[in-house]
């Protein structure tokens, strides 16, 4: 990216009214939290596809969450998963984060991969798995405290797979008292993520199978409770950036698990195969943070990748999502709000659309350039990442790092 | 259906330790609501088929509604659709109706086929055209009054077909100020159901996209706001069974709209491509009747039937349609409840999988032929209609009567 | 678009290797059909929305489609559709495209807005329906010779709607006698272009349902007879990329549809929901025409458009599609072909799918402006349509005009 | 199943001009083969949940299959998957086979488990990886005479997950010409029947993703290749019956891998989520036998389960899945095709609905119950299973046994 280039952009964009600065200011501030588990081998139910230099514990997929922070300057957090990222000593493991430069993000409980858990977690038709489930939530929450973490972000992958297997409306009631146990215990000024998705591990329904359950659970439990989107997790045709507005204007948007696919939930690296959705619902949350009546809940919503890389490195991998992310972003930002309203007014479905897309259409590489130079960083973080001494050192480590 | 296959299929029963009778006397109380517009000439966006003997106005709808009850004994009601059946003189409608044995069931408004709803009815961007369709809403309210009615039943199309074209949230907000002002003018007796759909006629995004929505505004509004469910309005690979128990459970569930599809709203003949999920659903159903926390919910929701026929004859279509939802719940009905919940709690998954199919691969027509007899009623309802006079009778009303 | 923006934007391309000029050559050879239908009414089944201005006639649709060329310059030809087009004097018809700058591009007949087609057309189980059809299939061949078309575009609507309806297998055979007859009477050097759709307007099944099911039928008639990919008529979840490269493999890719959905076949402008994958079509079609083994079939490629606007203006909807068009070839181009191949051959995903992505967030604005000024036209279509007589001048036609 | 019932169903079916012995003839001759890998552990890719008693070596997975065959007597075959099945001497494990009175059916090549298919395997673009899955397919053959079967069952995982990862026309050229290798050292009377699957494990596109493709590839080899259709391999909304028709009468339908799914490949037990869409493709392989052109292809039809039991027991599993395919040809072959053909000649939409659909409700355990009995069998086998002593017996296996 030539001098030339930023600052002609810069200029075409002053001269259609954008304020630069401010864009700039924004992408600067902006948090995405890297996953542990997305630096861990991971795969398809066929194969797990083993990579060399993968980390062999929860202290080196800090260290590539802070290689991933090194280049981008935007992921000083790492949400964790608890029994993979169990450790001795908290305390050691929060300080290794800080002497890296990091802060421990969200915790997130696991409550399927456990023999136990076959027919469910907090919703399983024995009380005694249900007790067992619900003491790790607590213990996810102790874990909380000690790393400083403010989030709980919980995925629940209980279901059935067969019509009549269970009752649902039994384990709606056995959820619900769960998740209120749960919300007693979160520290003050901590919040519970509740995420959904549609299917899969269980085939036939999913206890917490959309965005209106999980709204219903947060609802009911009150303010600290807030709804998780995976943009993985829809039915096909589903329009995300729709829910994502309607949980905004609820005060229930609490935070998103960015990843993509084509079909199911493919966790591929985010914006690689529909830049369009991440650009729209980019937009949502931009418009929810310039609109008083949203801007604090949409200040408060959290970033999380969410991937789950077969073939590809893990560490460019998380890079490129970033970027990707960035670029959505960016582009919402050049949207020209004033403009769009008028035409939205007025009816002008050419023009709306149009503006719209143009923002699209720009070409924010030259903007995230200078952002990363004024934040001292170099301007392309994946050759900064290629060119740098990690992607060599941590062959070290060998075949057989720590997977899922 | 011989006396012997309906005295054997009683002994078996029996045996098994089914009540018969209260069997029976559940599936006498049942009540399929049909819709007037089922009986017009409709079709897809490519074709409207004409066919001979199409009721040319509202008073031939309710006839034909009478001769599906005539056969069937569970139709008393009629569904009407404003402006499609609006008349000079409701009370004549009425009278016409009560002579034919029927009653008028929900009303339902049309903010759909307005040259000024292009971009939307309570939702449109311009402030005119939000009045206009509230207008109409409270019309349809006075209808109500009219006809005796205590349903309102609201299917909203508003939405928009690109990105930017409009701003979710500002129509959301518009959506909830009109809800507000409809809800305070209905009946005392009465309720609004909420109906939700995916997509179509809105391409991009739907104001009232899925339960989630209808739900939100339902609960705002007040406990005569609940949600309706139409089976063709849902995304691919939806629970449609497991959102219908979460509304039971929450009170919340106030009526459906049957029918089928394989891809879209195809609005076939109701069980005619999936009549598992159907039975599934009646599943729901009796488990919500028999269940104390629910049953007020379960009592009062309402059977309706939304078709649109384009290449088969309406009135049987009709017929068949009730036919399979009694074929459905009839077979709901046999579920050992107290062996399947045990199978359940004991996590027995091919048991419990096994016993609700069992009752699935249950033959119950002699069932229902047992029970039609009871009710006077010939034992085939489609013999009864295809073997009577009405289905040449209409056919001097020649071509070219009432559609959409 | 600035003389700054479209120089630097060449200094920078051929920095990085690419062939400027023989990109402009490519794009300015182009060309898009527009649709006469696309210029009239339409809308979904529940309403039509009447428009001001829209053509009365087959000539005045010819005449839109003449400004859509005026400003784009890429859109010689104009598909019609038979008897929608229908004119008592061809030569007449053909005489008027020519005084506008136009030629008639594919004809396409209407098996589907007959009452004898409810049950089918060319498939129908009535030996003279599927005669009638057949007539009309061959009508539309004499047209072709009447205006000098060498495109029979074939979409048939034919399926069934409910299981049982019809018998699969004597409905394929009804089709092959009916498209050999069709075969044998094409002129010399035409084609006919075999379209499939998933669903709608039959719901159950349709004939023609998938691309292996037109490809098949493509196969046996002979090389005259290709396959037509619309857009918008497959499951959701397809890789049209994949299917579009494997027609091509095997010669068989006659021609395109372009539209957009998100759910069915939505009809929106092109690239207006997704246009990653229009871009990585788009990919697929220059990969085509840069291989020897392919490159006949690329070429002949019939680009045409398939748009039904129901809400926004029709000519800057057409405008629109073209350069949305335009836009995903343009950055297609600029791919580095022999980098990515070298990334692919070394199993390099990260910089496969980095190389992709990089030239489809190129804004190809600046490239698309100087084409446009080279070849006479004002760089931005739109606007150039916008501030020009023609989008007033039609007010006149009035409200009413042709739909469908 | 009393004796009453079973004889009252004979005359009510007799009276209708059945013919029940024919019927019962057909059902005694079915064939289901069962998958070794049924009996074994499996899961989702986020756990796969140990059993107790599962097979430890294939020897143990033959006996499994033979217990389903002593209760069923319709599942005489067994199918292989290499390397799973691997075992030092061919000879003994088809003589155990032998002994438990089996016989191997299909050899199943595995294409997806290696570390070096991360980016395909016959797909692959690196040379050395094609030639080695080459020699694993050549390998499969080898075992094909050892064992004595004559199919050759691909499953081809191969895809890409990232737009641009790879060449989508290479890898399709690749594939063939390790097809035309493999096609021609099949042994002399053997078949290689080629799946589809739209999705996963690879998650962007999938080199042989619909019947389409794999139909190309068959006809482009031979006579000996033909298309094996796994229910659960397409996308929502596909129409499987149809495909199955067609397939049929191009001669190309060689086989099925049965399952059931509610989104995507689910791998649950055949028949627990759409019985219907099984009874009706079940109609297309009746119609397909009574055809003489296509009763060839009919009869020599391989019927195979397919089945990841993760949360159920595996044996009980597959003695479920037995009894739908059973239930679904049975209910198939009740259907009066004389009158069906003249409903769907008049076009009498409503009354060839409902002659498929009777069938549908036919309750035919009486008449699988009467089958059994003649072959020497208890009426039901999953009672026969569970009151056996075999399903206590294999507890001594204790968990851990093999899975995938």
């Amino acid at each position: 990216m030539t001098h030339d280039q930023i600052s002609l952009w810069v200029k075409v964009q002053e001269d259609k009214g954008l304020d630069v600065e401010s864009v700039k200011t924004r992408l600067k501030n902006m948090v995405i939290e890297t996953p542990s588990w997305g630096y861990g081998d991971s795969g398809t139910r066929f194969k797990v596809f083993k990579q060399q230099g993968v980390p062999r514990n929860p202290f080196e997929k800090l260290e590539d969450a802070a290689e991933v922070q090194r280049v981008t300057g935007v992921c000083p957090t790492v949400a964790v998963h608890i029994p993979w990222d169990k450790v001795e000593d908290y305390g050691a493991f929060k300080k290794h984060a800080q002497d890296l430069g990091l802060r421990i993000g969200a915790v997130n409980p696991n409550l399927f991969q456990d023999d136990d858990y076959a027919l469910g977690s907090l919703c399983n038709p024995r009380a005694e798995v249900r007790q067992r489930a619900l003491a790790h939530m607590l213990e996810c929450v102790e874990i909380m405290n000690k790393v400083d973490s403010n989030i709980l972000s919980l995925w629940l992958a209980d279901g059935t797979n067969y019509p009549g297997q269970d009752d649902f409306r039994k384990r709606k009631h056995y959820l619900m008292d769960a998740l209120t146990e749960v919300y007693q215990a979160l520290p003050e000024d901590a919040r519970i993520l509740i995420e959904y998705k549609m299917f899969e591990p269980a085939f036939y329904h999913t206890d917490l199978a959309d965005w209106g359950m999980a709204f219903n659970y947060a609802l009911k439990l009150g303010d600290k409770a807030q709804v998780l989107v995976d943009l993985g997790h829809h039915a096909q045709g589903t329009n995300v950036a729709h829910i994502v507005s309607t949980l905004l204007d609820e005060g229930k948007l609490g935070g998103f698990h960015f990843n993509n696919r084509k079909y199911a939930d493919d966790d591929l690296m985010v914006g690689t195969i529909d830049p369009y959705e991440l650009f729209l619902i980019s937009l949502e949350l931009v418009s929810g943070e310039q609109d008083p009546a949203t801007s604090e809940c949409a200040d408060n919503v959290s970033y999380m990748i969410d991937q789950s890389h077969n073939i590809e490195k893990k560490i460019p991998a998380m890079i490129r999502s970033v970027m990707n992310i960035q670029t959505a972003f960016a582009k919402a930002l050049l949207v020209p709000r004033e403009e769009l309203k008028q035409a939205q007014e007025k009816g002008d479905v050419i023009r709306a659309e149009f503006i719209v897309k143009e923002a699209f259409e720009t070409d924010v590489r030259p903007l995230l350039a200078m952002v990363r130079q004024e934040m001292g960083l170099q301007p392309d973080p994946l050759k900064a990442y290629v060119e740098g001494p990690y992607d060599k050192k941590i062959l070290a480590r060998g075949i057989g790092g720590q997977g899922w």
